[in-house]
């Protein structure tokens, strides 16, 4: 067959174009292809192609774009067995080496040799065909639409962040950002039985959002400390502010950061418990000024969020089938696959009622 | 019986005087008193005497000071079965209430309501005779001085440590500081079963003690980086060149800091290997700048360590009475109890090779 | 005052009468006085009355019966602060010495010398006023009936056996047994965010009640394994149909056993998921044939579960609250005080309709 | 190159040959060749021969026996980093799918499609040249000889065992079974920290070689209960005795079965603390009685100790090297590559004083 892949390509920083890739054989008898559907985009998406780099992955030559996406298998290798051609799946985009300590271990998502889609210098998912090993490709239900399987993704992001706090049936949560991570994780925090989920937002209509999504309160935290106040001194108060007025005790049991902002940063750990958890998934400035001696004192437990483990993605599509996360109602803005840089345009914008921009897989007839 | 039982009493900052105090009769059926033979002192004592606050306690009216002792016990209450007259005893200095919710989960250390000797308002052992609930004093081995007896104590608080580190036989160790914490830490882990364990610090003598005492490595750190480096990325740097230095591969299993120092807490997030887990355990400023987004994509796990947990003492107890650790190496001065107030002096000055300093108790003849 | 305490007091087996008991002072500080609203009866309370003993704790002298009470607080001790003169509240039935190891380190179901109501030689709640520590009652809310608030007690039995089943959301679980504890633990598990909760009981009507109240699916076990077979294959081939009918993969993620019946516990046992875990609950045989090499080789956790822990009240008072379980759906029966030997004969019956036995507290114009 | 591969070859129950078979390509480019030089014989290899099964895993074709081995790097893949021609390597002999949940989880020993040496029908190790994963084989440090690197295998197992057990520095721990498992578990335990370390055996010489090896007691048991006797009283009595005898409170804290043995599983579960860990490595009876109720009310965790994990063959190869643990010591008897059917018979007839029989390889002029 002479048919061709059509891609959307980052050239180099804010420059991308559409280009016509070959098909190729697949590559191992244990990988798949998948024909893309919809792909959800990603504030790291928008960020290779503003800024060129995400720490230490530094774009050099040109990468296919997107990671969060869903399609059919309409190829499988010989040793495949989990899936079928005609499968409706997400995809898992990061595949790891599966021979270091960290993949031997479980911890693949710390994995260095992990092929991510569209990491440098990985290609990524706003292809036709995306072939990938057949154990990350995850059938989804017949009641899910093809928006749902891509944005299981945030969704097992949201899985992951939650199971990294180590949440319990009964606990008390609080999540700090009400974008579509935090919104998520406040929704698989209730599906996972916690007693009382409180959202934090500097914007008034995301964090109306979350309520409605669900979060049983929220927070509308004011975007600068008054004049003159200690920064750290304010977000304390902000922080015991939120625990009081939401009846959270001594504190949270579980405080789950995913802003980045240092504000929230320093406030979660002043809302959280003695012996409490508080883990950081959201990623801002490298380095923040941190209460230390209260995460001591208080024998807090810090943890660090990243990708995903195994079995988060199964655990999202249940959560999406069975009717307690419609991450649907965060999609705001839909585009055409030809429309690709004008989605990236509107993600970079960051407006306040943008949540999640999603972009259609190429048709069969094109 | 008339007699009275002498106390070194802080009166109030930097005032302190010797009082004799009445004998009471013992307050609960399940108390002890302890006859005071010997007593460490420790940074928060003199914290007390020098600043009269550490943290939220204040010194609001005159305290007893001293926590670390051991003695002999001289009467038990009626229903006290764990110990009798004349057995030699370590104490625990914290009895805590034994009702909240932190003391019914088992962890007793984080209980508001801890009566901490020689925390105002609470009086502490800097007596001849102290009161304390039965279960909190641990009979010592014939072979344990009461020297050792009293630095039980320290070798408790590093037990902890290395419980919250929740260091497995087999694991790399880095602990920041060589001083008497950081050291005993050292011997606890290697007791431990610990793979390697490396200490660090300013001081060279204090490094070279830690080599003598348990430490399979010591790394000698700058007290300062140089001019016009970025303070954060000379931590890094150092901890790093540690990682390398030492042969840690992609960096230590468990990280014990127990300075407080800024560039420890910096250099130590650095150095851990990704997964692991990094314990803060030395208190110094309020808050510090902290690598954030490190140690959120190495996935660590951060931990605050204070005080002591069930079964701290009695492993403490039992490393001494093995042989495996010997806190009196650490012991650099002794006082009379009469001189209680130039032990204190000693301590301020935090002379280089001032390790630890303990003072006799009140002879039966006084 | 000259008031009395009427009591329900089991003399010796299966010799009950009703005394008049002195209503005595308050008898430490921290004790509270419950004016006992409802009782339910358990199979232990029912056990001493028909045979006097269970393991270790025999009847020797004369006890009152009676340990799943709530009532409301008609005296406080002068340090309680937790409760008030006319809170309602739910009686947690074992108070611990808070003294020993297994207190201090949070496992106080463990505590040698817990005052257990109704386990000789403690007395019970079916008297009209309870003493007990303050921290062992807890408020219910409004919205409970003295009902709801008595079978606190076999809900927080539940929530203890999930969490010693490490319960994770999303995880399948297979619960033994549609009793009142199997069907309350099927409900904490739903509560809890498993996956999917399979009940199974030999009796169709106790099914079919597990089926309403909380159970995705139930299996009905036939009593008796056909004649010349092999007991332990046979209940293999019941463990692995439970799997495959449910479509449990692999087998459960979690197995609660709740009968004590040895056809259950094997049949758990093959129908754990490798690595899985597997609670024993139940109470029947001493000593049963266990599948030994299977439980090895799959590599389960098989764990004891007893009384509750901290916590356990509080959580099921909010699960109740929230009208997440409904215990008093179990109630079959209701008797008055008077009527209390009615009440336990008819649980001795052990009926296929009688699920929980409730008993009225005396009332003030007794 | 025209060389041969001799190989010893099980063709069926009890019926072994010697064969020479083709060296073939490696057929991964990750894979690597061995030179064995040593290799260990383990029950579970004279079992195949004697009886052609364990359990599901049944002989139906020939296959090469052997697989506790260590050799030298003859060949690498082109994609092999980790070691080069020329290392002395321990083999780990069952390499996981790494695509199920359980390899991806970190529980490889769960995996179904592991290709484990020896095991029916995968080829083992005792052919001239063996061929693996790379990361499943494990340099050797310089000062270790072969035939430790081939009793690198059972020391793994031990650390597993251990790890199972989740072994804490200080606590106390009980061992059933002075054969090589036993007394290398053993040994782990003490490098890790236990406090004490009780052997049990039925074998008079064997404890005395436990004695001498690692532990700090040894107790010998009577193979059989007096007449008469209630067999699981007589356990119990056994385990009780133990724990008396050796000053272990209230049980041991961990206990690791290592035996298989009926009378010895009975006596650890009444040997084990309350709230402590019983491990079941050793291999017997499918079906054993078991007190269940005893277990239950004591909250002990049974669990299943299978294969090994990732990390364990480095820390075996750590404990050794560091000279924890001496492996060597265990080998009884040696036997040539020809001679291979000699050293099988011995390791059948099962004598007290047959503790380690092994193997040398083929040699290059072979």
């Amino acid at each position: 067959m002479t048919e061709t892949n059509p891609a959307f390509v980052l050239q180099s920083v804010n420059n991308v174009s559409f280009e016509d890739r070959q098909v190729q054989p697949l590559k191992d008898v244990y990988d798949v292809r998948v024909h893309v559907q919809q792909t959800g985009i990603c504030g790291s998406d928008v960020h290779y192609w503003a800024r060129g780099r995400i720490g230490d992955f530094i774009l050099t030559s040109p990468i296919i774009l997107g990671h969060e996406s869903a399609g059919v298998i309409v190829e499988v290798g010989s040793k495949v067995k989990n899936v079928k051609v005609g499968d409706r799946v997400a995809i898992e985009p990061g595949v790891p080496c599966r021979r270091c300590d960290f993949c031997r271990v479980g911890s693949y998502n710390l994995c260095e040799d992990t092929v991510f889609a569209a990491t440098p210098p990985h290609d990524g998912t706003l292809q036709k065909y995306y072939d990938v090993a057949s154990d990350y490709v995850y059938p989804i239900s017949d009641g899910m639409t093809a928006e749902d399987g891509a944005l299981v993704e945030p969704v097992a992001v949201a899985v992951q962040i939650v199971k990294v706090g180590d949440l319990r049936a009964g606990q008390s949560v609080l999540v700090f950002g009400c974008g579509p991570i935090g919104v998520l994780c406040q929704a698989v925090a209730k599906a996972s039985g916690a007693s009382k989920v409180i959202g934090v937002d500097i914007s008034e209509s995301r964090a109306q959002f979350a309520r409605d999504f669900a979060a049983d309160g929220v927070y509308v935290s004011k975007t600068k400390p008054e004049e003159g106040t200690d920064p750290v001194a304010a977000a304390r108060a902000m922080g015991e502010r939120i625990v009081k007025e939401f009846g959270l005790g001594e504190g949270a049991d579980v405080v789950l950061e995913c802003t980045g902002a240092e504000p929230c940063i320093q406030a979660g750990i002043f809302a959280a418990k003695k012996g409490g958890t508080y883990v950081q998934a959201g990623m801002g400035k490298e380095n923040v000024v941190f209460p230390i001696t209260t995460a001591c004192i208080r024998a807090l437990t810090v943890k660090g969020s990243i990708r995903y483990s195994t079995g988060c993605y199964p655990e999202a599509i249940r959560l999406i089938a069975a009717g307690k996360i419609q991450p649907r109602k965060l999609i705001t803005h839909r585009f055409k696959f030809e429309e690709a840089e004008e989605a990236f345009k509107l993600v970079r914008q960051a407006q306040e009622n943008t949540l999640k921009v999603i972009i259609e897989g190429v048709h069969n007839k094109n």
